[in-house]
C-alpha cells in the first residue's frame, strides 16, 4: 500500500465489536425485534459498548440510523454480515485430526452453519483414508496435491508445535489467506495470511497458577 | 492489600511466559537434556522472549543457574510445575454438554492428563442421567446440589450466552475460583476468581473478515 493511499474505512475498525454487533442484531431479530436505536443495541451488546461507539462504528460502514427512530434491523445484520464476511458459507481444511481436530471438527459442523469442514488432513496411519462425515482423510504428504482443487479458505492446525509452523506454511502456499492455529507455537507467516491462536492448555495453566 | 506490603514476586510474574517455560522444559527433558542454559532455554520456547527475560524470571522464583553451567532441567521443571499448579491433579465441572461441551471434554480427558472431568451439567432432557466416561450428566438445576461434594477447582462453561452469568454465579458461590468460559458473554465475578474467554465464533469472524 502506497503512503499517500487512505486506509479504507473498514479496515479501520474493529472486527470484533462488528461481530458483538452482528450476533447482538441476530438475537433481536430471533425477539422479534424489527428496529433498534444505538442505545437499545448497546444495552444487548454489554462489555461496555457505549452507543455513541456503536453510531460511529456503523457510520464508517455507510450504515446510519434515523434520529429517534433508530437503525432497520434486517438491513444492518445483512450489511455487517457481509463486512464481516458471514453471507457466504466458508470451506475449512483442518490439518491434525486428533482429539482437538476431531471436536473442533464437530463443534463446527453442527453448530456453526457458515462453516463446513472440506478437508481433513493426519498422518496416522489408523486415519488416513477413513471418512468422516463423509470428507476423506488425506495424509499430510498429500496437502499440495489434495487442497488447492477444494477451494477452502480457512486452515484449522492442531498438530504439534513443532509440526505447526511447517504446515502454515504449506496451507499459505495452497492458498489459504486465514488460518486458527490450536498448536501451542507463534506462525510466521505474511502479513497477508490472519491468524489467531488459541492455546488451550496455556489458557488452564492461568487458571491453575491462580488457584495455586 | 496495604499499600506498604510488598507484592509477591510469583505475582509479578506472566504465567504465559512461565507456562511456556515449563512446556519448552518438558520438551527438553523428553530429548533427555538434563541441563539448560538460558540460552537453550530462550531458543525452545522461541516467541521473542530474551535469555535476560528468563534469567529474571526464574531469580524471582528463587531458582538460579550456575553462570557457565546452566539450569538443571529436571529441578526447574518441578518448579514451575507447582508455581503453575501443574504438579497436582485438577477436577473440572463442565456445564453445557451440547457439541462443544463434549469436544471440550474428550480433548482434556484424553490429553491433559493434569485434568480431570468430575461433573457435568446440562439441561437437555436426553442428556441428563446419561454417562459421560462414568460420569453422570446431572441436571443444571441440581449444581448446588451435587458439585459441592466434587471437590472441582476449575469450572468450564459452554452454555448459550444468556445463561452464562448465572452459571458462573452459581459455580462460583458453589467454591470454584476459576472459570474458562466459551459462551459469548463477558462474565462480571468477584475479583478472586480467575476467568479466561475464548470466543470461536468470534475468532473465526475475524478470519473472515480479513479474507471479506
Amino acid at each position: 500500500m502506497s503512503r499517500r493511499r487512505k486506509p479504507s474505512n473498514s479496515s479501520l475498525l474493529n472486527p470484533p465489536r462488528l461481530f458483538l454487533y452482528h450476533r447482538a442484531l441476530e438475537d433481536a431479530l430471533r425477539d422479534g425485534t424489527s428496529v433498534v436505536t444505538s442505545d437499545d443495541l448497546a444495552l444487548r451488546v454489554g462489555r461496555g459498548v457505549s452507543s455513541a461507539q456503536i453510531r460511529k462504528d456503523l457510520s464508517h460502514l455507510g450504515t446510519f440510523g434515523r434520529r429517534g427512530q433508530g437503525y432497520d434491523v434486517i438491513m444492518l445484520v445483512k450489511r455487517l454480515a457481509r463486512v464481516l464476511g458471514l453471507d457466504r458459507d466458508w470451506r475449512i481444511a483442518i490439518v491434525g485430526f486428533g482429539f482437538l481436530g476431531h471436536a473442533l471438527a464437530t463443534f463446527l459442523e453442527y453448530r456453526e452453519e457458515k462453516f463446513h469442514i472440506a478437508a481433513i488432513f493426519d498422518v496416522a496411519k489408523e486415519l488416513v483414508g477413513t471418512r468422516w462425515h463423509g470428507v476423506r482423510v488425506s495424509h499430510v504428504d498429500d496437502l499440495e496435491k489434495v487442497l488447492p482443487v477444494l477451494e477452502c479458505g480457512i486452515g484449522i492446525i492442531t498438530v504439534p508445535a513443532s509440526a505447526a509452523q511447517a504446515v502454515a506454511q504449506r496451507l499459505v502456499r495452497c492458498g489459504l489467506g486465514a488460518i486458527l492455529n490450536f498448536a501451542p507455537a507463534t506462525l510466521r507467516l505474511p502479513e497477508r495470511v490472519a491468524v489467531r491462536s488459541i492455546d488451550l492448555a496455556s489458557e488452564l495453566s492461568i487458571l491453575t497458577h491462580h488457584l495455586s
